[in-house]
């Protein structure tokens, strides 16, 4: 059976989520996910850390892409919205299309205490970068870190709801709703 | 000498806290915590499951505290009034004049990343709590995390700026400051 094949890292990534969602991620070793993949355990190391770091890679995609936009947003917008503007770009840009991709990989992180803490500890490295972006734009404390830790909330509770699949294909008409609901909060109503 | 001697509870606590400022919480031992408050491991392991829940046995407390506040609330206040009057409670009740004790204590939860994950584990259990109890008084989702988890936020950067010692004694201040911040985040002030 001829298949298309991804780059190598690709086809690890995909083997890797295959296997953690058949067997539950305890019971996968690397050897299983290179096995897989066609490919070695030594290439397996050239890509990913460990079995965990496969789950994660695109967590510091994420960040890098939401910090470019925070730079590049016009000057004279309030934090919020130059932070709600960087998450519909990533909504659209970055998550596009990745719905199923994105259930697949929740599952297998809501099934298993140590990656839900991960995640956890990689909203909060995100939500500290953009307190980080915020303040180079003059943004005074403690309103950029506020900013930025409401957003990354506004931001995980749209992406729970939109994986949880009863919100639609896209994510970027979720994430708009939940930052309208941040303002709404935000505003005493 | 004679010093004035708390329960076994309070004893344990401060022994624990004497030594991770002193030696680094890796090297220290339940042993050395028992032996330090005059008191058997055996005891120990009657209020605590082990040397780090010493730092966290706190954080159930606030957490009921603050449900309870939630609870008690009028009814007609917005969701963030609410959460704002929760956090005001604890911040003269429960952190009063707790500031010594709060700052020893971060100073070797923010010397381990171990224990910075577990700090960051809790609240968001705190969060997903106060969403609960938000929804329990009515509001909707997304209202109900976004607010919770906001306002934790806003707890954890007043509780950070309070600790850093440049913003005197008192909690109280320091956190309505830091939710009225969370309320101009989305105007652009």
């Amino acid at each position: 059976m001829v298949r298309w094949q991804p780059d190598a890292h690709g086809r690890l990534q995909q083997a890797a989520m295959e296997l953690y969602v058949e067997r539950g991620f305890d019971q996968v070793t690397v050897a299983d996910i290179a096995e897989r993949a066609g490919l070695t355990e030594r290439t397996f190391f050239r890509y990913f850390a460990d079995k965990r770091e496969v789950l994660f890679a695109g967590s510091s995609a994420l960040q890098d892409r939401l910090v470019a936009s925070v730079a590049a947003a016009p000057a004279d917008l309030a934090p919020l919205d130059v932070l709600a503007l960087a998450f519909d770009d990533v909504a659209t840009g970055f998550f596009g299309e990745g719905l199923q991709h994105a259930r697949a990989r929740q599952s297998v992180v809501d099934s298993h205490s140590g990656l839900q803490e991960r995640e956890l500890i990689k909203m909060a490295a995100i939500a500290s970068t953009l307190a980080d972006a915020l303040r180079r734009r003059r943004v005074q404390e403690p309103a950029a870190s506020l900013a930025a830790e409401s957003a990354v909330a506004a931001f995980r509770i749209a992406f729970a709801r939109w994986v949880s699949g009863d919100a639609g294909e896209r994510l970027a008409p979720v994430m708009s709703e939940s930052f309208a609901a941040l303002r709404t909060i935000a505003g005493g109503r």
